[in-house]
């Protein structure tokens, strides 16, 4: 039996302006598993990881996201698949995505690659279904083509690659719980229209910011006045954190897809690494544990590790 | 006395799903203008279109723009303006836009050039609130800088010039009048998320488009769900003339500004011209008279024709 290890990113999703369509993926933290083909046509997983995870396939989100690959396929073969290494459930850095990401990504390699990367984002996106309830892909999609995707739509699905500087990001992830299905709930289903027409011009600046390599183009864009100002009432101190963070000279601050994380983007390792600083403390101010990562932008997304 | 005459392009704003924010330049139809410094230290206006224009400087688009311009440089430099030719008021391809960029333009010129184009939008956009009541730049940012222009923010006003390949637009007005202020009046001031996603999907997707010259992606983003579906109410026979359009091959088509003029954008010069063949035909068919003009974006702007 072939046996491949893989390394699954993180990913931050809506990326301030970019709700729902917008996500990046980062170097760290990351998923890690190995799977291999088995004999007995069915998925098997094993948990190694610190972490709680979904034991029945049909619930787990790797599971379901492999399994739908290979009706697609119309085979039957098995696949056992080990979890190693996990993002913190939670956590709002697309943890459920990286396990998604991760299966399918690996399961395609060793059935020689039928699909591109960009087409793994339809199985992918299933494991979501079952681990937030919608079938969204703007963090499966990142953690499969790394750097920063667009979906443009969902109905067909269309996903954009959009090239991007080198910029660093620093992810604060801060031990309060927030779940997904309460901060999709406290969301309006309408909005003003001139807040909408802020943001879709705010998306249309970082868009062009991002291919331009205009770092301060990417900054004056990286504003949410629609689903940030709601989301914020569910983190301590958010404003207080990302004023520290803007002050340290990252080029923007907001929420990591519906949180709790906070990502801020900056120009310079020596900025993020200021602004990891700058979130640890504000948070250790208030007495909530947290844990920092500083990573480049991931421009490759999952990757085969041995 | 210096004396020059100033060509300036006809805009088509909004562009599907960028409404408020986005707009691009024709080569044709644009306003001419002859502009020459006077003795007498103020805006003497002479009109030799065959529109009727406000005399009254204080009402007219091109003076009150030159004059915001004279106010901040503090200078009680008399110009003396001639309008040649006009672009039809109140079709939609940005009439007094044109006409605040030329006289802003031409004054720039004669004075030796204080201004960048992208300084003398704020100037321009006076002009737009003495013919529409509102100070909007997403007709007068392109005819003052040609291409495809983004009005990012109002607060600070922040305008992007977006890159674009050859592209040629093909634009009809229908002989039928629409205010804008009536266009603006049954816009809803609310709307659902669901659909401002789609639209800032949209947005990023067309940027992405143009600045990755991928015609494909240009004609996928071109959907406005927000404005159109109201404004096409206004337009006879509106989705009739869409279809056939789209049929005929163009990459994308909706309403230019705020109407009645309808746009479509092409690939090739004989697909423009089919369309705008089809155009026609949709408007003859119901007994509309109309004009159509089929040009390549204007990528310069203004411009001093001698």
């Amino acid at each position: 039996m072939k046996k491949i290890k893989i390394f699954s990113p993180a990913t931050v999703a809506n990326v301030a302006c970019g709700f729902d369509i917008l996500g990046f993926a980062l170097n760290s933290p990351g998923d890690e598993i190995s799977i291999e083909t088995n004999v007995h046509h069915k998925i098997v997983l094993y948990n190694e990881t610190s972490y709680e995870l979904p034991s029945a396939p049909e619930d787990n989100a790797t599971a379901v996201a492999l399994q739908s690959m290979l009706d697609f396929l119309k085979t039957s073969q098995g696949f056992t698949v080990t979890f190693l290494k996990k993002i913190m459930p939670g956590s709002g850095v697309g943890s459920s995505a990286a396990s998604a990401a991760a299966g399918v990504f690996g399961a395609n390699e060793l059935l020689g690659r039928p699909f591109t990367r960009k087409e793994l984002v339809r199985f992918a996106m299933q494991g979501e279904r079952v681990a937030s309830g919608s079938a969204h892909a703007d963090n499966v999609a990142p953690a499969l083509m790394g750097g920063f995707t667009l979906v443009r739509s969902y109905n067909p699905l269309d996903i954009i690659p959009i090239p991007s500087p080198e910029i660093y990001a620093t992810v604060v992830h801060p031990q309060i719980e927030v779940r997904t299905s309460d901060s999709r709930k406290i969301l309006r289903q309408e909005v003003a229209i001139k807040k909408a027409i802020e943001q879709w011009g705010n998306v249309a600046g970082l868009v062009a910011g991002l291919f331009s390599n205009d770092y301060d183009l990417i900054g004056r864009s990286l504003h949410d006045v629609i689903v940030e100002p709601v989301r914020a009432l569910l983190i301590p101190e958010f404003y207080t954190v990302k004023q520290a963070v803007l002050d340290a000279g990252a080029l923007g601050c907001s929420i990591s897809g519906s949180g709790p994380s906070i990502f801020a983007l900056s120009k310079t390792l020596s900025i993020a690494e200021q602004v990891a600083q700058t979130m640890q403390n504000g948070f250790n101010n208030i007495g909530i544990d947290n844990n920092v990562f500083v990573s480049l932008i991931n421009k490759e997304g999952c990757r085969v590790m041995e």
